[in-house]
């Protein structure tokens, strides 16, 4: 298992309005949660504000780390879309009017009694020598440029864009997950968990308290790419929890 | 304006379950908000894994940078919570058990017919030449240690936590914010945007679009510290949505 590679992702989040508080990202998440289907775990999140040299250096630390990076927000048709030119700038190429994205938006806009106005072809440029990623959402494309993936900063086109990559991407295998859940605090059980995980190579077990009702509890994630080693550990860990006078519920509380 | 001093934060959220997309981030959305009010200005955020290497890099380029770096994550009491040793490596301080935490933790769980086990002081560990920060919800204190704070990952105790530090960081003027909103496609208002952030000094003015009930719109947030540039901007902004045929909702949409 140790000479299985193991693909690596990071997302570059690039908003204002998350930094403001004003917007709960929701990119993160899906993105997550979609990258670990692929076989590619997520590494690495950073946030900057819509500031050129911010977003070109996070850029650069990023790709220069991982196999994968995926940018959310900034290529709208407005001023404070700086996304392009800040990878442009990143990968030292020049910004383009992509023929193929102009002739989407122009397809899009006419369809709907419009035309493609200054303002929009801006969403059609991008760093030179980039493909495209479909959007059915609105027709803005988003941008692939190497190991780059440049998509919207509104959730649901980027769920959009993510079907459009499923499958597309090199990954290894994919982690499996098992979670088990007990009304007990975390303090109560660490040593049986630290154990568990000790005992069992190439799992990883993950502590999450909370509490409800009044009550406390966790519950707790074990993880490997070995689906064997996770029930295996996973029957070792309700063992000594159950054994330290906890009940153990599968699947989480 | 331009030579008011302006505070800076970074937060850096710890935590393996936001990476894998199985927990939604809460803290960010909350330390923004509650910063914006300090008059501190959120400038990065960074998301790592729970591995100490990563997170002693991230701590360290991040409280080059600004002058307050918040973690989440990583406190509790088992295997995985490696936050305090990341830190403690990051400042080349050692690891000690502080005595008020253990004073607290003691009093916590001899009230609750418990005792203070050993994987409880845990907990009570911090970097040399810490102080604390209340949690009056569960006992274990965050941790306060120069520029750096240390808060927990669930977020209500974040909560209780930042309501502890309210009004004891040294920060700027907040930011002002106006919103207002249109049900309008943004990039038929581009160029009316852009005018507006040009005429006034200071401001900044973020568009946010959305799609809901099949329609197109956008919100736009203006922000400066100076509340009457503010009014101003609004106001210009207005008129010009409104000569470009779009009805304007204040407060947004």
């Amino acid at each position: 298992m140790s000479d299985e590679r193991i693909w690596t992702a990071a997302v570059l989040v690039i908003g204002d309005e998350i930094l403001s508080g004003r917007t709960q990202d929701k990119n993160v998440a899906q993105i997550a949660t979609w990258l670990d289907v692929q076989g590619i775990r997520l590494r690495e999140v950073r946030i900057v504000p819509d500031i050129e040299d911010e977003i070109v250096d996070a850029v650069n630390a990023l790709r220069a780390r991982y196999d994968y990076v995926f940018t959310t927000g900034g290529i709208g048709p407005t001023h404070d879309d700086i996304t392009v030119d800040a990878i442009a700038k990143a990968l030292g190429v020049d910004v383009i009017i992509h023929p193929d994205a102009r002739a989407i938006l122009e397809r899009y806009y006419t369809a709907r009694g419009g035309e493609l106005t200054e303002a929009r072809l801006r969403m059609a440029r991008t760093p030179a020598g980039a493909e495209l990623i479909p959007n059915r959402m609105s027709g803005a494309p988003g941008i692939r440029i190497g190991s780059l993936f440049v998509m919207a900063g509104v959730p649901h086109i980027t769920a959009g864009m993510l079907d459009a990559l499923t499958g597309t991407l090199e990954g290894g295998a994919p982690l499996v997950a098992h979670t088990i859940g007990a009304w007990a605090p975390e303090s109560e059980i660490a040593d049986i968990l630290s154990a568990a995980e000790r005992d069992h190579d190439g799992v990883a077990i993950g502590s999450y308290p909370f509490f409800r009702e009044g009550r406390t509890g966790a519950n707790f994630v074990i993880r490997a790419t070995d689906g064997d080693r996770v029930t295996a550990c996973v029957a070792a860990l309700t063992m000594g929890i159950e054994g330290a006078g906890y009940a153990v519920t599968d699947g989480g509380i």
